[in-house]
């Protein structure tokens, strides 16, 4: 068969402790090759856990292979700002580069977007998104993000050298 | 005498550990009223010290009244995003509201400036400039910051309600 329904092929559910080892295999990788997140590149296990793992009201969330539980990608929310500004949230999305074509970012990204408005997010703002990500950039795009602001030259990109920042933002609408 | 220069009634300084008490009784007001930072109302004392006092190439700064060396205002600078973004440098400012009008506000953001792009940073983004806060939005503007994005309704006034939060931006131009 080759139809398999993505629905099917994942599931999308809060992260758990017992997760952590799945979720840095998929992030460490990301990390290290520092094209797409604002993270230092050699930002070591702990610091990650500490980053990643969200609390109420935001989530860490992860998408597992059925049967198997492997751990394809992994997604964060959490408030953006605090005091005056805690009704933005912010997210960030990792897929393991071996799973990438399944849809899991967009999987992901859906999920935060109902998951965040549920927690009562009015909105949601991304902060720097690699302009030179176009893949991304597009899928955001899909996913009724637009680009608020290019912040020029804010991102060196270890191959490519300095490109912009978008902050990219939409409303959480009601269910 | 009336005209007291400023160059002479302060001067900015890094901040040292002795300093702090004199921060937080800047700070204090400005993170409780809530009207201009993104922080949490209720930040204690042990909070707002770990978030404010930035280490190299960051630092954090205080304008200090000459003679008695009380602490009028503080600053900080640090890098607003990790990896490919940390040469962009992030900053905030507070003046105790007994003390504006003296050109406080406008000389901690010309020393972090100067003191930035000495420190490496390429230019100097801010994130969330409350938009009702036009005296604020007014002087970066006059210190060579451009708004890039105002990020619709980020920001709920305890006064007034939802308004806006300003990106700016500016480049740091060589010596």
């Amino acid at each position: 068969m080759c139809a398999v329904s993505h629905d099917k092929a994942y599931e999308i559910r809060p992260a758990t402790a017992d997760d952590w080892p799945g979720i840095w295999a998929v992030m460490e990788p990301v990390i290290r090759e520092g094209e797409t997140f604002t993270w230092d590149r050699d930002t070591d296990e702990d610091t990650a856990h500490a980053k990643w793992m969200k609390e109420a009201p935001g989530q860490a969330f992860v998408a597992v292979r059925t049967g198997d539980g492997v751990v394809l990608g992994t997604g964060e929310f959490h408030a953006n700002q605090g005091g005056g500004g805690s009704h933005v949230a912010n997210a960030g999305y990792m897929v393991g580069p071996q799973y990438s074509g399944q849809g899991v970012a967009r999987a992901l990204c859906a999920y935060s977007l109902k998951e965040a408005r549920a927690a009562g997010f009015r909105s949601m703002q991304f902060n720097a998104v690699v302009e030179s990500n176009v893949r991304a950039v597009w899928l955001w795009q899909s996913m009724g993000f637009r680009i608020l602001a290019t912040v020029p030259e804010a991102f060196n990109h270890p191959e490519i050298g300095y490109v912009g920042l978008h902050v990219m933002y939409q409303e959480l609408s009601s269910p």
